[in-house]
């Protein structure tokens, strides 16, 4: 773009462009958080390591940060959204499969009790991921998330899933941004499920969403070239995983981390054993009246290991209910 | 940065930056390609998708480039560096295994008979690769590759791996970095063992960077937490790995692809169907000189369907000795 412009506007438009970076700077990047400890850790940090001569300063080809996406960037009540997304599918997908309705964990499920589908444990929840998931290419699975992220409902916020993000995460992945540093997701999730949001509801392009996710294979059809989907695992990025996804994919060691269960420890350990000084995070869902509270004993997203190593070794834990002002954009 | 350092310089630097850019732009970003069909095929390219209004335009954000490496962006004879780098591997660690003395492929390698250990397949190559790759760190691994590339000495031109990389192929990289395209290789070769020179060589990042990856560990050592390389393969990033491997790590279909070989085709395949007027390239090894002459009967780098289906779909193949003035950069 620069090679066809009048060459006269260039300048003029950079200046500006600095202009409002700079305006938008002196404003508050974090307007819906407390200016509670957390909020203070956040902006230490970035304060240190964006400051040249700081002996804490990190070069920008190495301010990467990552976030957990489940529990941390939105909400994962009262289930994983993509596992209500999965439910959804077999649904639809029931007509061409009419065994299902003497086969558990399908019967379960398309007799609206789902709470005996997960019962039926790891396997059965597995089963369901995978035959939900599979069957088509990887451009058709993109337009059926798409699809029912634009018709499904969170059971109790009636609002589109890509609504029950948290606002306070959001501002914090801009701000991240605004001060050079690349922002990842590194998830359990799928990582083609994520892509089909991650873009436009917290700007972080399909190249740095790191997931789980299932086999593809190469095949030549009819209209040309189409990866189909298999229902087979290769990889879970999940406790020790997510390090081992980070390697894999993105082959540098963050310095910024933030996760808000067990499943996050180890990618937070990764981290925090990285030269300088990294900053490791948690979301401790505390909020019953906005959002939910559990922690310990909660079936999904529960935080006890990695909560008492935060308290070991003083990362930084957000209490949802003291340090956001807001949870959700949709707050009154 | 932006936010600490004086308020009225910030504009000015970005101004200088900017006019910098446009000088650059203005001189020949290519000098070390011959001005025939190949260059006016890439300049022709460039301009179609960079300039607004275009109806081949490509918004910034969808501008993915991708580039294998060996035989693309550096040379791939007598063998793929990285598995003389595995031969090295394996003569540095015998004394650990005096059974190698009588075991194959080992004895071959360790009495200097390098062919004699080729000659028996693709299993003993692989053993070769998986035993050589593993049983350290990440960290202790790319260190290892690191004072490799420092010492080691390619046979023919008797200079640092790290030169035996094609000129014109770097002025390439760069030519479309600077367009707004984000390069990425995807490659055959090991992940981490292109990490440990992409960034410094070819100015690709870690994160950018796509290829063949053995399984990791995530371990707490004694000094915190580590990741361990096992003689395990995850993933083989050639032939129809290398649309799985864009799919699952770029999330992207490229527009723009480059390679040498048959284990590049579906890799151009795949870029060729998608939307809009993409760019798919091959390098074709004509130059015994300066470099190599080889394609369709060739034991590395074979190149035979991909030539055919570039001759019947009008892909660009680049002529080594007429389309290059200058295949290294060594070169007087």
């Amino acid at each position: 773009m620069l090679r066809t412009g009048p060459r006269s506007v260039v300048p003029a438009v950079l200046v500006g462009l600095a202009l409002s970076r700079l305006a938008a700077a002196q404003s508050d990047p974090l307007p819906s958080w407390n200016d509670g400890p957390a909020k203070q850790a956040i902006t230490r940090f970035v304060a240190d390591t964006t400051k040249e001569g700081s002996p804490k300063f990190v070069p920008p080809a190495e301010r990467i940060a990552v976030f957990d996406n489940d529990g941390t960037l939105w909400a994962e009540q009262p289930l994983y959204f993509q596992f209500l997304f999965g439910i959804d599918r077999v649904k639809v997908m029931a007509p061409q499969h009419p065994e299902w309705k003497t086969t558990e964990p399908y019967k379960s499920v398309l007799e609206g009790q789902v709470e005996k589908a997960l019962a039926q444990g790891d396997k059965a929840i597995l089963e369901i991921m995978m035959i939900s998931h599979a069957g088509m290419t990887t451009e058709e699975f993109d337009k059926t998330v798409r699809a029912w992220l634009e018709t499904a409902r969170h059971p109790r916020f009636h609002r589109p899933y890509t609504e029950i993000v948290y606002q306070p995460m959001v501002e914090l992945l801009g701000y991240m941004r605004a001060s050079g540093f690349k922002t990842f997701i590194v998830s359990g999730g799928g990582v083609e499920f994520m892509r089909a949001f991650a873009d436009k509801v917290y700007g972080i392009p399909p190249e740095q969403v790191v997931g789980s996710a299932g086999e593809t294979k190469f095949q030549l059809g009819q209209n040309g070239p189409v990866l189909m989907k298999l229902p087979k695992v290769e990889f879970i990025d999940d406790g020790p995983g997510k390090p081992e996804g980070i390697q894999r994919i993105i082959g540098r060691r963050p310095v910024f981390a933030f996760g808000n269960s067990d499943g996050d420890q180890q990618m937070l350990e990764w981290t925090a054993a990285g030269q300088g000084a990294p900053f490791m995070g948690l979301v401790h869902h505390t909020d019953a009246e906005r959002e939910w509270a559990y922690d310990r004993a909660s079936h999904i997203g529960k935080l006890d290991k990695a909560w008492d190593e935060a308290t070991a070794k003083g990362w930084t834990v957000v209490d949802m209910k003291k340090d956001w002002k807001k949870v959700f954009a949709f707050e009154k």
